[in-house]
């Protein structure tokens, strides 16, 4: 038996990819990402001050924060700011993207200064988090290629790019990249971080209903590293091309 | 003596204002509203309840939230939603909108339900609250045109057009539209909000260091009311065009 | 058409005023002020430190908080200390009164010290924030003249008077200084604060229902003048007499 | 060795009490309540409903709230509300108002209604909590006063008056009603919460340093004793007096 | 009439007493103390500063934090970390505990540190803030112990023991040591603080329904007096013994 | 190389594990779950209603609250009750617990009641979450055995066991169980919840440092399914053994 998907896109492939470099103006780092209709502007911003547990250390620290604008969503979400605290969701996805972007930093030679990366997510169709750890590493890059340029630092704290991407299991098909109508109905769901050089930096996956096998957890992340890889070539593009000008794929 | 604005703009002009409507795809209207650089998001929801204060009442509520994201200014302001609470600041925005867009509608009319706009500042330029009140004023529009559209309400609860803009003194000279780098230096800051027909709506001005005198009062005033009968014809052209593509003017 | 006002008050009048310094003992500053029904217990403390913002600046601070007692009003309102948060409506007003009070103040003159002024409502009958910059200004006057007979400051940091009343038009009638039943009435209401020599501090006039027109504008800013003048005349016969003792007009 | 108090007052004697019915006009019981130069404003606000855990029970329910106007005190205190939240020593003693004035009350024929009684601190000059109590008890009879007369209840649900006093023991000296002086320098603090009868609702005796003997407890109720005695009185007196005309003692 | 208690307990006898000490490893102090089915788990932990008030004073702070597992009771209670705030329950009995430990150290003696008491109740049944004061004094003791042999501070800042029970008057019985059930249904129920030297350190008496008069109060403390010396010599036995074996009584 | 681990333990082993059923008493369950020095008390609360999403589904609810002693770890932590919100960690594994859980819930059997399971951490040494989850079970099982014999539901809502194990990477070599010194230290750290009958239920791996390969990662996905397959034993064996007994191995 065969899903089909939506736009007859094949179990394998991403949804249509952009990403456009310097859409806002006053951040250091300021793009937008698009998963097919799943929006995130990430911005990237550099603060010389370090939190309290860096104090003196000579480190920097690279930490994120992640939003939902009320309607970004099918039906409107309250907004958290009104409500007075970030949901449990909103402060995994948070502490996940700061996570994932300071596994390829070095820290020591970003010098005790802060990046903060906001992922703050216009149109949501599945795959927010995702969408905002590859962002939001073109964001961080794009901060740290200023920091550079102003001889501020002597070199780049970047080691290796860092993409992520979501893939599950629905009606027994392993499918790449999930929207939000396969993310709801999918049994398992897995969400991957990795590296340019492909190594793993996170590996959640979730069984929605019954347990997964050995076996579709292999598939899963074999599906998840092809996809990789093509987001680590987009991330590429992107940051050899011009701001304000989409690379898409 | 003559002050020179930026971009060599005249006392009496606005910045170049853009609308676009059906900016994102879930909201039941969605209005990009550009007022320079000025980037606001205004989502208009309708939801099939009302705040207990309505409850039994057979009228509806139209209300309003306001945010900035993050970095949408020149340095990083702390995420509301994070340090878990609202700013005054952010507070008498919302307030001051909500009200400007409940003048003109018949919330008879509307019956037991809720349109919410949300105003979300992309970036941030000067006059975002003028620029939330013009763009959520289109946004509710095209809600309303949905509920007609769907045989929910019979005829339009929206009596007339309602836009807003800063006008202010600074070093003697009464300008039109504020923005940040004018808003910061000048002595005396007013926004105006008015209706279609040319009622004030809302009127608020604040002297920075000076008092202002009633000449000057009567100077901003005349200004506003000008520059609010552009923006309402651009209202109009915005909702006579298509979604999707902007107008501009 | 006339509209009788309550107690046979005529539309240009002021309600009873009484203003008494003095009122509790440990405040620098402590001011009773009345506007008929309405009793605001006004208090200003000095402390010497500012806030973040003014640290190194030479210049000191005024601000203002504002509350009304649970039952203050017809029905008793929930105590905004037991919720957690104050209102909207609270900051809001808070806000205003103290930047009505920063207005005629010479913060360098002031050094690096805070007054703070509490406004409280013991008793609400409307116009509660314009009794209370009223009644500020005069205990922030008694507060600075502590500390030039301290010998803390050479002069007074104080340029001006400042003082506020309300004016709205009630079925086509422009009424000065509104109390509850008329406020609750009333199509427009606009809130006026101005000083000593005239000039306008602020000016904040809202549409209730109805928009007003260029013309009632006119008809309330006169009224409002004409009503601030005669405050700052019993502004300044209570700072010329006894604390303790009353000044009525 | 004698210890010399204020203005000349003997160990055994209260302040000047002062009781002050009707001293604000929405509330349904409206006291002034002064010991010496602490001042405490009580209202009885009657609403016809019960907090959830009454509901349905055929009872009413008896509660306080308590609270310090910032500048009550000899420097400022934060205000709670714009802390956002009440100090564990203001819970404290809103508990222990609510507990004494239930202790008196026959909530069966209260019925299903609440009486609140908010305690607001003018000014502090020590005994806030035992002035609350004596006079939240006259704002609380006049509520009921009114539902009787109103026709809402056939029987008074008040089954005796209560009232309270502090005693302390000072350099050995036990002394009545402490002023803030005294209760500052004092090594045992004591409250005694009684009823006219004579029958304990409340003894809170607390060692500052030094933990106190048997023989001194046994002095220092014997000393409030006399002391509520006293209150009890001056409570009818007031009862049976004109709102508006203070009863002192 | 006599009334018969759980396990045929006489009206005068405490409960089944244990005190383990050295019931978790990380602790500077750790105690779990039994009450009959009242179990709780006190903590020292000994920290390198003080609070703001006591800095540069030379002296040290002790404090207390309380708080109920949410099934440590018969009903589930929500957490209060979820709920976002401590109820004043909490804050009243963390109080009382805090004051209690404080009245018999020297401060100076201790010189700039804090020793913080955790009381986490684990199962109750009664008698909860008696038993952590109880047991909390047997944590303190082992910290000051740890301290003395570290060399961090020459002599002990323990002046005296200090101990607490509670009392109540059930059907006119007056009884010691109060499990839930009794305690639930008594009319009149007080806790009592004592040093070993046998002052008072804290009395707290309440009337649940009716006033109790000046004999029954004093049956209630003299019953207190005696339980108090039995814990007291229980304390001593456990600090004597060995860490992780209980002592019985 | 070879690490040595802690106690000589091998790299595949687990640290001893203890499971005391019957812990407290009020609980419908309640279990003590010792992974090596890390001790979790879990209790399982039933209660007859649900959360309004499942209101009228005709369905149950299971979830879960964690939470740590402030002593349960080497240095203090802040109490979350009194600091007034639970940390993003806090939030995270609690949503981890209810989710296992529910995996192995069949909610329409459970009917529309809740089982709140709740994690407190008496003692903490690496592992808290995966020793809750393991408990958790055991405690859950025991409250559905309850409500079977309380006719209460006519089969067991439980279709399998599911259970949690910590494995990492340090200095090259997998490790099973990981305890806190191993956890600080390590590179990679995974969080394996499995079921019974050996399907994945989460897969949680993070690289601290470097990023981790495809043969790591298949190296500790083996060692957690055999150390899963043994606590499944050790959960039959203390269901089938007597309340109050631990079972070890």
């Amino acid at each position: 038996m065969t899903t089909s998907r939506p736009h007859g896109r094949a179990p394998a492939s991403l949804r249509p990819i952009r990403i456009t470099r310097g859409y806002t103006k006053h951040a250091e780092g300021s793009v937008l990402v698009e998963f097919g209709d799943t929006k995130v502007l990430c911005t990237a911003s550099v603060e010389e001050r370090v939190p309290p547990h860096q104090k003196g250390s000579g480190e920097g620290w690279v930490t994120a924060e992640y939003g939902m604008l009320p309607r970004s969503t099918h039906t409107r979400s309250a907004r958290e700011a009104a409500k007075g605290k970030q949901s449990g969701r909103t402060q995994e996805i948070q502490r996940l993207i700061g996570r994932s972007l300071r596994c390829v930093f070095d820290l020591k030679v970003l010098g005790e200064r802060t990046i903060t990366l906001d992922c703050d997510v216009l149109q949501a169709d599945g795959g927010t988090r995702t969408a905002s750890i590859t962002g939001a590493f073109v964001a961080a890059a794009d901060a740290v290629n200023g920091l550079i340029a102003a001889g501020k630092i002597p070199a780049s704290p970047i080691r290796d790019q860092v993409a992520a991407v979501s893939v599950g299991i629905l009606a027994g098909t392993p499918l790449l990249d999930l929207e939000y109508v396969e993310d709801s109905a999918c049994d398992t769901d897995m969400n991957v971080v990795m590296t340019g050089a492909g190594g793993f930096v996170e590996l959640q996956g979730t069984a929605e209903g019954a347990a997964f096998s050995h076996a579709e957890m292999l598939q899963l992340v074999s599906l998840a590293e092809a996809g990789i890889r093509r987001l680590v070539e987009l991330q590429k593009a992107a940051l050899a091309g011009t701001p304000g000008q989409a690379v898409e794929g």
